[in-house]
């Protein structure tokens, strides 16, 4: 029904997550009808950010230069380090202001059906990190869930090889969040690292 | 927190519909971390898309031709011509396979608050064609909101001016529409329009 570049570009947009047919067809109208200097612009910046963003060499978090922002900062603690499994985790902490350490990025977790090993979360890399030596504390910050627990014991019997010590984000009930809609896995949790007040 | 081109793509990813910041960053790290080319792609699907979609020379819709395939389709009904607001709206009407007529694509309604008039429209030039001649019939298919309906009356006004006949799309409960949740002003449109069985 579309013309052939109309429909070429309905189909592109369904790359992005969360967009399905009838989102991709009125992103595609919207810019076509009311912003085409927008929609430029938003080309422009995909093709720089798809070709031009690489890796940092030591943490493998997105990055334009060699080193990340916060792997070049002298004002990091380089003694901790938290392995997350994507950049955008790293987001999410760095808005919560809690960490004044250095990241590992994952770029992924631990997924042998999928033919995701050890290698391809650089975690050679890590070791020979914490082969050097200077690191204290290892925290494993994955997600709390099958693949992202496995990936963090894997990590943590590295770590201990090397006698690094270990931690693991807390698990229980989020802040403001109300019991009634707690999911049971969260609340057995909760239980089990029950603290005396 | 991101990387200036992140940061940039993020930014970007803003101009479409219904994308906030938290999608827009979901949108830029899915693409970096799983697929570039799909992001490469949709780069350069925007880029052609908002460069070459130009407009169809007799009914407005989008088209890379300078007619688009209704218009230049012999099998259509060029009798009957459906006013719309916008192309994605010509694509639902197909979709529902009821019309075989042409349309006329306004490109917007009219809105004098926001410097839109009946040329932004392009009436002048569907005037021009129902002064030429062999348009029995103007389905008047603008959306049902203060604007939409105040663009049906003018429209409907030229149509009388040439002596062509004028139609509106019949308001009323949508099909598998529950009465309990319907508003109440197509309740009462649906009570006025009501038919005798």
């Amino acid at each position: 029904m579309h013309t052939p570049l109309i429909d070429d570009l309905i189909a592109a947009f369904r790359v992005l997550p969360g967009v399905g047919a009838k989102s991709a067809q009125r992103m595609a109208y919207a810019l076509l009808e009311r912003d085409r200097k927008g929609g430029l612009r938003l080309a422009q910046a995909l093709q720089t950010a798809m070709e031009k963003v690489g890796h940092c060499q030591q943490c493998r978090t997105f990055s334009e230069t060699e080193l990340c922002r916060i792997c070049a900062s002298p004002k990091r603690n380089s003694q901790l380090i938290c392995v997350v499994e994507s950049p955008a985790d790293i987001a999410v902490i760095e808005q919560a202001g809690v960490f004044d350490g250095r990241y590992f990025v994952l770029m992924g977790r631990l997924s042998p059906i999928d033919g995701i090993g050890p290698d391809e979360l650089a975690l050679p890399q890590l070791e020979a990190c914490l082969k050097e030596g200077g690191v204290v504390e290892l925290i494993l910050a994955t997600n709390p869930t099958v693949e992202g627990e496995a990936t963090a014991h894997y990590v943590m019997q590295i770590a201990k090889q090397h006698s690094v010590r270990v931690s693991r984000l807390a698990q229980g009930i989020p802040l403001g969040g109300e019991l009634e809609y707690l999911d049971s896995g969260t609340l057995t949790q909760a239980f089990i690292a029950r603290k005396e007040v």
